[in-house]
């Protein structure tokens, strides 16, 4: 358990749940921004394809509570969650090579929207050191202890080729840094106090094609 | 079961299998580059923390055969891994919704590598339409049904905002196309024939976040 800066107490949440709330925090928005004013778990639950005792049990993570035969206000409910998914709290990240996916991912200003403040970029090509993308300044990697000195980034984004992706780990751990949401297609190792997110959308692709195989054949 | 171009059977693989074999991939990719010959499964378990007997069991799918005592061809494993995980074939793709994520994504030319041609882009915004980015020519989503005779894609990439995720959604499927990657929060309904990859990255940082308040607590 831990306080927030308002000494509410915020627990760890189950892999599922975590998952899960950004749905509703989606459809929420999405209610919000119709003007609707309140809605239930069973309209939630007929939305998104979850049980409604489902949904209940999730929610009952935050400090909103529904009313009887009203249900959630929408406007609270989203504020509630995305303060609870941490979005509204900037966390200070390095973009760990910045080739093509680190690149792009510097240009999407989705991320901040989402808490993730990209505050500088690093990479190996003489090309890139030295300028900035997005107004992010690219330093050599060579440099990540002393930067993250300057910086003080709680996250690394990994984006640097399968190749170099566990000795680069190695480099942010010594740097200090305390998560790594690592997109290359690699395993890491890293200690277990450091945070490791492994988000590989090339992997992903591979299922879909797996599965739109299976649906030919359906055909 | 399906059978490919050179008739051999493909099989649909359960899901945490397809989730690893690119880890393996990855692995190999970098011993080929570092110019090893063989690997056996017991390396390769070292090195991913995946049981030896689970990677033998997952290599089986494949036609490749390790040898007793000496393992994998480790240039045959990474070309029959490339192939069976569909990474080879060029699978024509669409961007629908060319904002901040869909236009960086559109500048990975990882996608590529991993056999996702990104043939053309769809949009609301008349600043765009008529545009390309990366070669990439961007049309007006309403010509959705009209290009895919052109294009005959089979992926829709979908990055539009949450409030028109399923709206794009029904229009994707009324196109024509097969298999959505939704990389969108929402929860997308699609009949069962389509194919849907949900691959939310802001639902991740969501979990690195709580991850991540956990581990300040262990401190």
């Amino acid at each position: 358990m831990k306080t927030d800066e308002n000494n509410n107490i915020r627990p760890i949440l189950p892999e599922p749940t975590l998952r899960r709330l950004p749905w509703y925090l989606a459809y929420i928005t999405r209610l919000k921004n119709e003007n609707v004013e309140y809605v239930s778990s069973t309209q939630i639950a007929k939305e998104i394809n979850v049980d409604a005792s489902q949904i209940a049990k999730d929610l009952s993570f935050l400090s909103i509570k529904g009313k009887t035969r009203i249900g959630y206000e929408v406007a609270q409910l989203e504020l509630e969650l995305t303060d609870f998914l941490g979005f509204k709290k900037g966390h200070n990240a390095f973009m760990i090579g910045v080739g093509s996916l680190g690149g792009a991912l510097i240009q999407d200003s989705g991320l901040i929207q989402y808490g993730l403040n990209i505050v500088a970029g690093f990479d190996i090509n003489p090309r890139l050191i030295g300028k900035s993308i997005n107004g992010v300044p690219i330093y050599d990697i060579a440099q990540l202890a002393e930067q993250q000195l300057n910086y003080q980034a709680s996250i690394a984004i990994l984006a640097v080729p399968v190749e170099s992706a566990q000795s680069v780990t190695n480099q942010i751990i010594d740097a200090g840094l305390k998560a790594i949401w690592n997109f290359t297609p690699s395993r890491i190792k890293a200690d277990k106090h450091i945070v490791v997110q492994n988000t590989s959308i090339y992997a992903h692709l591979a299922l879909m094609y797996n599965r739109m195989s299976a649906s030919d054949n359906d055909d």
